[in-house]
């Protein structure tokens, strides 16, 4: 049972996020749907990250398990024809390992901000950035940003109902640049805690508009303390932009390990 | 009684074009609506192009007449609000003298065209870009492009209900450059034909794709003949990015000129 490694770009807009709902639509059912459709089989694919209603990705990734042997480009074709009309689309599909798991084999997860940072109504993003009315000040977020880099307990930085079992993440990069009447906020991390990018994107707003200095954002940090968090910005900005991978080799050799404890605990 | 420019941006999708219609949605009623919403008064604007259903602007410009002297950024708060929700912008109010037209003082008309050049179906792009899925040769556009500069009989690139009384127009300038997945054409006239960036684009995708060359545009030119012209390219990539004008002083003295010729003509 070959399994597929799938990048997926999509607009998080008329979704109620990645997973699955019994209510609403997600991008999980729509591609579940587009195999269905390919293959008459019922798959469940599993994601690298749990996107929330309206967040967007130009680079998720999923694996899926077909009975088939497809050639890749089959698979390609067949579940982009099967999407539509939906705003999600295949970009790359990769026969795997089995070993691989979309999820558990991820070592990082790369975001994107965009902030539309201009007076005048948005028209073409809305809905696709975050519209921000006041001047911001991308060297100052940046500089703040900086704060948020390296081992931390982020209670401040994550949803009250994050159901992760430890707060303590490693952020490896955080940057935020000026492009014309844009801030683009970009971080990248093993992996996040829910609504982790939003809510130091919400608090780093307050840093660009001059009402939080640096230390501000290093003490919401040290109050581990979700009321001391800024608020939280919206979905509307956020894209899951890359998911990197450990080699095949890492992957098998994780695999010989876990069997070779499974062995080790059997019954003689 | 004030003459006003507004610089407009809109989102073309849910418009049947800039141009008030007696069945349809259109940026000039929404933007006259705004005006009858803020000052009570029925005014009829004027913009600088009319552009087509599902057409967008960046940098669209009109002139509203109102009976109050009202301070531009009264103007500009108002009107961007009462717009609200419709996806029109006003970027930008500025007082003019009676003799500025936005149609007829402009002096240079910019476009913009994008195409998403990729296998992929489109997401966040639907309605934004034309999506060309052959890979597309940027060098050849450009070169290609250059046959379009300079003063031309523009018949076979233009719509066959163009309502212009000459097909002579002079193409200022014409680039296409590659931006990752994106191929941006943008050219520059004092004027354009109906249709005629659409047709020129959708030409000169057919040089992108190694079935035409640079000698066949030169052709199609020389034809005169709007059968000689490739598939339309459709409005969904087409924006009006900048309306440039003449000085005021030109302005006035084009005012005296006019002023002058009737006083000539008056009967004694």
């Amino acid at each position: 049972m070959p399994r597929y490694k799938l990048t997926v770009e999509y607009d998080g807009r008329p979704f109620c996020g990645w997973q699955r709902q019994a209510n609403g639509p997600s991008v999980q059912a729509v591609i579940e749907r587009a195999i269905k459709a390919f293959t008459g089989e019922d798959v469940t694919i599993g994601g690298a990250g749990r996107t929330d209603t309206g967040v967007h990705a130009t680079g998720q990734v999923a694996h899926a398990d077909l009975s088939k042997d497809w050639p890749e480009r089959t698979v390609l074709g067949a579940l982009s024809h099967h999407s539509l009309p939906d705003p999600v689309s295949i970009l790359a599909v990769e026969k795997m390992h089995e070993g691989f798991d979309a999820r558990f084999s991820a070592i990082r997860r790369s975001y994107r901000y965009r902030i539309h940072n201009r007076l005048a109504p948005l028209t073409h993003d809305l809905g696709l950035a975050w519209h921000v009315k006041t001047e911001l000040d991308a060297g100052a977020m940046h500089e703040a940003a900086q704060e948020f880099v390296g081992h931390h307990d982020f209670t401040t930085f994550r949803h009250t109902r994050c159901q992760a079992k430890s707060p303590e993440k490693t952020l490896e990069t955080f940057s935020v640049r000026r492009d014309g009447e844009f801030l683009i906020a970009e971080c990248a991390s093993r992996s996040f805690l829910h609504n982790q990018v939003r809510s130091m994107v919400g608090s780093l707003r307050l840093v660009g508009e001059g009402k939080w200095r640096v230390g501000d954002i290093t003490k919401a940090l040290a109050a581990r303390d979700r009321k001391a968090c800024g608020p939280v910005a919206p979905a509307d900005g956020l894209y899951l932009t890359k998911v990197d991978y450990r080699s095949i080799e890492a992957d098998l050799e994780e695999q010989r390990l876990w069997a070779h404890k499974r062995a080790a605990t059997q019954p003689e």
